[in-house]
């Protein structure tokens, strides 16, 4: 049966998407879980109504938020991920000869549903370097004492929940987990539709950190299109390194040159 | 009354916009024409149910195919538009010391209703460098005996009557009309979603050019959100001068970079 289902971006602008096979519908503790086939972007998995990632352009959010950091670093051995239970960061990020990758995920149904119907992204389940840890992100920063080379956060949109994940409290619990150098990443929303999102994470990051950098990249199923990327150091956001693996959006000119439109300039300085 | 008006980007992927009016809705010669009022992308013009314009996003469109080739000419004097009828792109070809602007636009409609309901984009019209011509786009190129340094094409997509817009034959027309070293410049689709046309208008434009180059950038309220932009030219793309104009998307550094995704890349070379 064939049906449509539908983002309401915001109040008045809808992206909708016929499915021509319902794979899995149901409510997890947390969150309503549906995932549909599409013919346009394959399958598509929705939080709580809101688009998470698209089997067709998932690659490019993920790229950016794993190789940006990960290519500032000559050599990055351990890395967490605050959400992401789907793998698809974990994906990009085991591209690296990074000796671990921790994934600290609040809802265990998005682990389960993705390892079951997203290979594309959860194939990363099946490297020994992966460890999963089904735990809310902002009290396992607070108690871990475990070091990162990077903390990267795959977060949904700060409302709710995870408005947490955008604040300084967390951020500084995430400084403590970092390495000399090490850097924290986040997606940050979109500065076209809710600049407020990308102001609020760049005001409190910058607080913490020598470094910040806005890297901002098209994702054609979130609100707005234009997503943005924020990473914060104190060390450097240079990169160190040329790939030795495939990528279908991140380049080495597009890290090294970090371009951002005039408007996204205006917004914050 | 408000009412969803929804653009099929693909058969089985919709954009829809509530209106909180309709402003016009009719039907010309050539196409329908509906114009409503939305909250979050303010004005919206479709054209036979497709996204022409919005009042929020128009700029990024504007400005790249504008800009790019114009920054490229040290003195650019005349610019020749092949549609553009609302007045948008020659707003921005008009913030450079351009004698004369020719805008062709095929469908007279177009023109009056943006006059009437779009003084955002159609401003232009009262700048007296600006000259209309109602008349279809490959005839005027065909005996036209002017001579441009700019030739920029602002049509729809490469289906039915546009389609024409896309051909070799079409882009030797108007390589006689431009001066030498003169740009050629055309929007060419989605690269994510409809690579093909992206595909064509590339290899045609290279078999008559010396230099080619693709830029891209996000139009939320496009098909597949990522659009590309083809300049062309027996002159050089370089640019030759600093902006004494505001703008919000294009800027000095994305204009010398020229940075494309991986997988744009990889679609031509």
């Amino acid at each position: 049966m064939e049906e449509w289902y539908g983002e309401k971006q915001t109040k008045d602008v809808m992206i909708s998407f016929k499915s021509s096979k319902i794979i899995y519908s149901g409510k997890s503790k947390f969150q309503d879980i549906l995932l549909i086939e599409n013919e346009t972007y394959g399958r598509i998995l929705m939080l709580d109504g809101t688009v998470q990632l698209t089997e067709k352009d998932e690659f490019i959010y993920h790229e950016i938020l794993a190789h940006i950091p990960l290519m500032s670093l000559t050599e990055p051995k351990k890395v967490l991920i605050i959400g992401g239970g789907d793998g698809g960061l974990a994906r990009e990020i085991l591209k690296h000869s990074v000796s671990n990758v921790d994934i600290v995920e609040i809802d265990e149904e998005v682990v389960k549903i993705s390892k079951k119907f997203l290979p594309f992204v959860s194939s990363s389940y099946s490297d020994r370097r992966l460890r999963l840890f089904i735990e809310d992100g902002a009290e396992f920063v607070k108690k871990s004492k475990g070091k990162y080379d990077a903390v990267l956060i795959d977060s949904t949109d700060p409302v709710g929940a995870a408005a947490v994940l955008f604040t300084e409290e967390f951020y500084r619990n995430i400084k403590n987990l970092l390495k000399k150098d090490g850097i924290i990443g986040s997606q940050t929303g979109s500065p076209f539709m809710y600049p407020g999102h990308l102001k609020m994470a760049y005001e409190n990051m910058r607080t913490l950190f020598n470094t910040i950098k806005i890297y901002t990249a098209p994702v054609p199923t979130y609100p707005g299109a234009i997503w943005s990327f924020t990473f914060a150091t104190n060390g450097d956001l240079k990169r160190k390194r040329t790939r030795n693996f495939r990528t279908m959006f991140y380049n080495e000119e597009y890290h090294d040159t970090n371009i951002n439109p005039e408007f996204i300039k205006e917004l914050v300085h």
